[in-house]
């Protein structure tokens, strides 16, 4: 691959995938001992782990690259990035920062991500970057099982009980606008996507809806029509929510600095 | 396998042991998302769910030989063991129920229950029981993975700087008091023990000192020689922590009975 002009760009972009897939991990751990039974809490718990290994993956390329470039500078770590940044340098996509909510919520989150997985690490496996493309190549089983795994709950709850329809449905509307920022670039991404490095994600949209609305009429619900839109994730403008997230994620990693004691 | 003169018996331990597993499979699960780095993060969360899924099938055996034995009542399963039994009904041993404390602390009652675990399944597999010696040969490799685990990280801290020496002593000090009643039967256990079907722990304690003691006295610290000790659990008497634990676990179960929504 030929030396990029600004290595700073691909680790914001490296640390950016890192940032999503920890948050989101870290959501859906929370389900672990609190599922609604014992076969979902297991699964709901390795789908946990599988993104905290993709963000493990991310970071830790992230911190080789830092220290390639500042080679004078302390090395830095994978648990540099998880845990020693604080809210405004976060820049995951706000959908994965929200609240679990109920059942039916995390499920429609979960199909509206893996979806969207999917196809970006089909994409990521064609980068010119060897590692990204390897760490894609790497995710890309795990992904396929959570998008069968989530699209089955979807069409179980969604056409399922009165009570668990409506619930998929006001979840769909709630977390629909969360969905518009995950197909955006800035300038930092466009400029990797030019390079052939990057995923375009704006191409990906169409093939996305398309996913999405089969597997979401298949269940019986219907795709919002709202027009609303929440963004600011990659700029680390965050809700309330990532706060609270982080102070507990890092908490005993900050206690302990180095893990030394 | 000959039939057992008192089925309740049988299912009283095997939903014993669904419980120790589970019970200490949610202290653990507490630790994902909060262990001190990535890497250590994706194994706790690794080691919790080997639990839940050794409960998982304790549970489900109980479930089964309780439908065989009520055939006229609504069927039980493994969630009904797990989700709907009150605290006084668990009887987990309470090594299992104390809470996670530092990360001292956890280390040092992993490696005590690991080791435990281990020559406990060792003689689980030659039960006359089939299905309990299927499920200790399944879980055992786990197993030895979680005492190879454990005991790394007891070298690690007990022979690391001054302050884990001491944190590890303490923990070691507070917890010690709970690792007699893991070796003791009851009425009921000894029934099953005479019977060739449960374990007798009584004639483990031996070898498992031998073999706490080994890697203590290699961390650099020592057994205690204090002889408090806490009873109760096998006869569903806890320390305070248990209700808030089953509290948390039960939650989202007990607010979908069934999980029909």
């Amino acid at each position: 691959m030929t030396k990029l002009n600004n290595t700073q760009d691909l680790i914001t972009y490296v640390a950016r995938l890192g940032d999503d897939a920890i948050v989101f991990g870290h959501r859906i751990s929370e389900w672990v001992s609190h599922a609604p039974f014992l076969e979902e809490d297991i699964a709901l718990g390795n789908v946990a782990l599988d993104f905290i290994g993709h963000a493990q993956m991310y970071y830790s390329y992230a911190a080789k690259l830092s220290n390639e470039e500042n080679t004078n500078a302390t090395p830095m770590t994978e648990d540099d990035f998880a845990y020693l940044r604080n809210e405004r340098e976060f820049q995951n996509h706000l959908i994965n920062e929200l609240p679990n909510g109920n059942f039916a919520d995390s499920v429609v989150r979960q199909v509206l991500i893996d979806l969207y997985n999917k196809l970006y690490v089909d994409a990521l496996k064609k980068s010119k970057d060897k590692t990204l493309a390897a760490i894609a190549e790497k995710s890309s089983k795990e992904i396929l099982y959570h998008c069968r795994r989530s699209q089955e709950w979807m069409l179980r709850l969604g056409d399922g009980t009165d009570e668990s329809h409506q619930k998929m449905q006001t979840a769909l509307d709630n977390i629909w606008g969360y969905t518009h920022e995950i197909f955006e670039l800035d300038d930092t991404e466009q400029c990797l996507v030019d390079a052939g490095i990057a995923v375009d994600s704006t191409v990906l949209k169409t093939q996305w809806l398309q996913n999405v609305t089969a597997i979401v009429e298949q269940a019986t619900l219907s795709i919002p029509t709202d027009k609303w839109a929440v963004r600011g994730g990659r700029e680390g403008y965050h809700t309330e929510n990532l706060g609270h997230l982080l102070t507990e994620m890092q908490f005993v990693h900050r206690s302990f600095p180095g893990a030394k004691w």
